[in-house]
């Protein structure tokens, strides 16, 4: 019989829900939504301001809120809602990655892939090795702790990682496409060495160094990077075929959107499930589905995934920095600090140094590199851009910690372009009034693409081997296009093959009618 | 020299992220994002079927699934992801209430607003009485435990509330909107009365219940119900003013997405602070927001709102679906079921017994008093329709537990509509299709608004109380129109006030400048 009483007293204390669950997560969840709806308003309110933007803005915000609650709590705390590492890594960084791959400029993008990928993987392992070396050298003299070589190597890979999220905040896709392409670019990539290095920390002898595990090493970037790009490329055109062949906007709009966004996650999950690169995945995912997906959609679902995914990638972003301006005034991390104030500077000033030393090493000579292999002048990286690229992948971290550092360095990064590449500005204003799409009918995404479809179809036709010798990407382009329009374009969709049946349901359905 | 260390190593073991997570959670993750995309896929397919619909596919999947967890985990376990009930108030229930609040047809629904009080707070009163009563007497001849008044109340509490969720699966607002409402309005005012309910068992002896206590109770429940109600509708209020003074439009439509979505949730987390009714205050937000906010936001963020809010509230029904079926495999409930079946089938038929005999010693007493206050014969609660009030609303429980139960309940109820109501169906189809808008430039919520401001605004203009006497919702309807049009609108905005500069930057921003 207490059977039943179990059931029924179980019934009952479900009941009240929320009052009998815990009342300060309550109370964290509102401040911290309010704080968000004010970061919103007093970012909007700044944006004339050349000095802050939304990140900075959550992070003063952050900042302000922590003082506030050390002050309340006696200076017991200054931290609310205490959150994982898995928050971040499972919720909050999927939507951005997707978002920068599914908005990303994708021309500009693979033009510079080669760029991008001596960037990411070489240059990534060139930094390591630089900031791993110095490590090494100056930690022995300071007496710091016993590290084995493992662990030096990790305090490189870590320092070698561009992050991508503070990028996002600091360069403009419009404004400068080009630094934007190769720095964020850089920063998807070095994600998947970042995943190597550990794993081979993890998993090789690391004393004894040769020739074989060197290669082994790069056999195993060569997979992650291939597999993690398949992963991502597959997911998003089985998203495309799917809503492509089932027709889905025929019954709904909403199941559009909601299958868009499971698979752009699934794609995420399911790396991270395989112990691939994620970010990787879930960026390929989002600029195949860009390309051909979001061409397989009704109008709403355009409109909606097209804003939904930056609200959300918006969201996350600003997130992050007000829980990192809270997470900045953690008392015991500064109480460790207070306790040896010339170590940690010490510490701080050689991890900084080594940082641009490591950048230093691979920015100058692989962008000499790259602009030998290119003929255009306008698409060589010249020394002032070099410079920038160097100064701005300096950002980086292992986010909730490093991140109230680097911001640092990113509000630097906006003067600094506008002193090294004033001109930058002018241009885009230009561009950016001159390409509006006048309404909402004119495809809003992709208008790189937009643009080369409507005008500039006037590049030669490579007839010979020579042709590629002289254009490589031209050439990988013309025949990307060629394929692309012969026959993937038929199966998975895309511009121009929306399956547009006159008198269909598609568009004239009653919007309150696709709930059913 | 050890805090360098352990600051080191805390770098160090944040950067493998997910490796180091739980590994099984990701495992779970990627299985219900996938059955996820399965539900939306086979919805689709099966949209035609009569019986089918997204829900009821999820449930089936939902058991396929816990009977292979079953089978592969040797019958220790059938589920995957034990969640706990705050994922299901704090997250999956909000979307939900606040969508059907957005989308709901706010005429229909306040020109049966004296009904669904009826029905929301005395109804649910009295099927509390009835229920209570009988368990106490059912329950002491089968000899189940001891219980005292307070959880003889709970128990009434709990059966007497209607789940709005449910309803929203198995009645569409736009084939049988009367019904929709009052069912559906119902289960939202019917949460601020348990809330009551609960609140009161908590503080109030109830041994000896006299007047004086009746009338606290009454005077408890106004008040919650007043309070919740102005919180949502200052929250709505608050987002519309903002919108429309800062004119966020001007600058990026993803702040005013975002802008809406936090303060809708803020609404719902401030009312659960306070110990209010969440669903009762996300409820009258949405309706607020549909009213105001929504029509003071760029066209793009218009269409993106309506769908986003749609997707996410269906995103959360299939989920709490699927967990709900995988959940009803659960090993140790029916072990404990199997332990005395005759018990358990025995406190079940009475609990349906007293449910059924609740509900009709309020549904038809109170449709008959609603029905004298009415002259017209078209408002008129039939008494096919008060039956299918009367089975509609026994779809109820505790979330998790009992959904799985009632869904038999819904099985059953779209063909007792149709049998009962064989006319709806036709009406529908020609509504439908005659109110089309033809393209998304239309405002696409408010169709109902939308007809009356076109066409059917020959209301007689009531120019005496005795106008009041005879048309007393039309009456007020009337005075609330002059109210809205010449003091809220013009201030809050909404149709028709929209700030509108010629030349202003909002509909032609190139869109991909909107996340700067």
């Amino acid at each position: 019989m207490t059977m039943m009483a179990s059931f029924l007293d179980s019934l009952v204390s479900k009941m009240p829900s929320l009052s009998t669950s815990d009342h300060a997560s309550v109370v964290s969840l509102n401040l911290f939504v309010a704080l968000l709806c004010a970061c919103i308003v007093l970012g909007h309110l700044l944006e004339e301001n050349r000095w802050m933007n939304e990140s900075i803005t959550a992070l003063m915000i952050g900042l302000a809120t922590g003082v506030v609650i050390l002050l309340i709590s006696n200076g017991k705390s200054s931290r609310l809602l205490v959150f994982s590492e898995d928050l971040f890594f499972i919720y909050l960084l999927p939507p951005i990655i997707f978002n920068a791959g599914f908005q990303v400029k994708k021309k500009q993008f693979f033009r510079n892939f080669v760029t991008i990928m001596l960037f990411g993987a070489i240059g990534t392992v060139i930094s390591c090795t630089v900031i791993t070396l110095g490590v090494t050298q100056f930690f022995k003299k300071l007496d710091i702790g016993t590290f084995d070589l493992g662990d030096y190597l990790a305090i490189g890979a870590i320092f070698a990682a561009t992050d991508s999220v503070c990028t996002l905040q600091v360069l403009n896709q419009d404004e400068t496409p080009l630094l934007y392409s190769l720095v964020f670019g850089e920063g998807v990539v070095n994600d998947a060495t970042s995943v190597v290095v550990f794993n081979a920390i993890q998993s090789f002898d690391l004393t004894h160094l040769n020739h074989e595990a060197a290669f082994q090493l790069l056999g195993n970037f060569m997979y992650l990077f291939l597999l993690s790009t398949l992963l991502g490329v597959a997911t998003g055109l089985i998203s495309a075929y799917v809503i492509k062949k089932l027709y889905f906007g025929r019954h709904s709009t909403d199941r559009e959107v909601a299958l868009m966004m499971l698979m752009a996650y699934l794609s995420y999950m399911l790396a991270e499930l395989f112990d691939l690169s994620g970010i990787l995945t879930v960026f390929f995912c989002g600029i195949v589905m860009s390309h051909y997906t979001w061409h397989n959609v009704t109008e709403s679902s355009r409109i909606t995934t097209k804003h939904t995914f930056a609200t959300l990638s918006f969201l996350a972003e600003t997130f992050i920095f007000l829980y990192v301006g809270m997470d900045a005034l953690d008392i015991d991390k500064w109480r460790s600090v207070s306790d040896s104030p010339g170590t940690s500077v010490a510490v701080s000033s050689i991890l900084i140094g080594l940082l641009m030393l490591g950048r230093a090493a691979f920015v100058f000579p692989l962008s000499f590199l790259s602009n030998l292999a290119k003929k255009n002048e306008s698409e060589k990286i010249n020394f002032k851009m070099q410079v920038v690229i160097w100064w701005s992948g300096l950002m980086r971290g292992a986010v909730s910690m490093a991140l109230a550092y680097n911001k640092v360095f990113g509000m630097l990064t906006k003067p600094l372009i506008r002193f090294l590449l004033p001109h930058q500005k002018a241009t885009t204003s230009f561009l950016s009034d001159g390409n509006t799409p006048k309404s909402i009918q004119i495809p809003l995404l992709d208008q790189d693409s937009f643009i080369e479809f409507t005008g500039n179809h006037n590049v030669p036709r490579p007839d010979s081997i020579r042709g590629f010798l002289t254009r490589p990407t031209r050439t990988v382009h013309y025949y990307w296009r060629k394929f692309d329009d012969s026959f993937m374009r038929p199966v998975f969709g895309g511009r121009g093959f929306v399956p547009f049946v006159p008198g269909s349901p598609t568009e004239r359905d009653p919007p309150d009618l696709s709930r059913a």
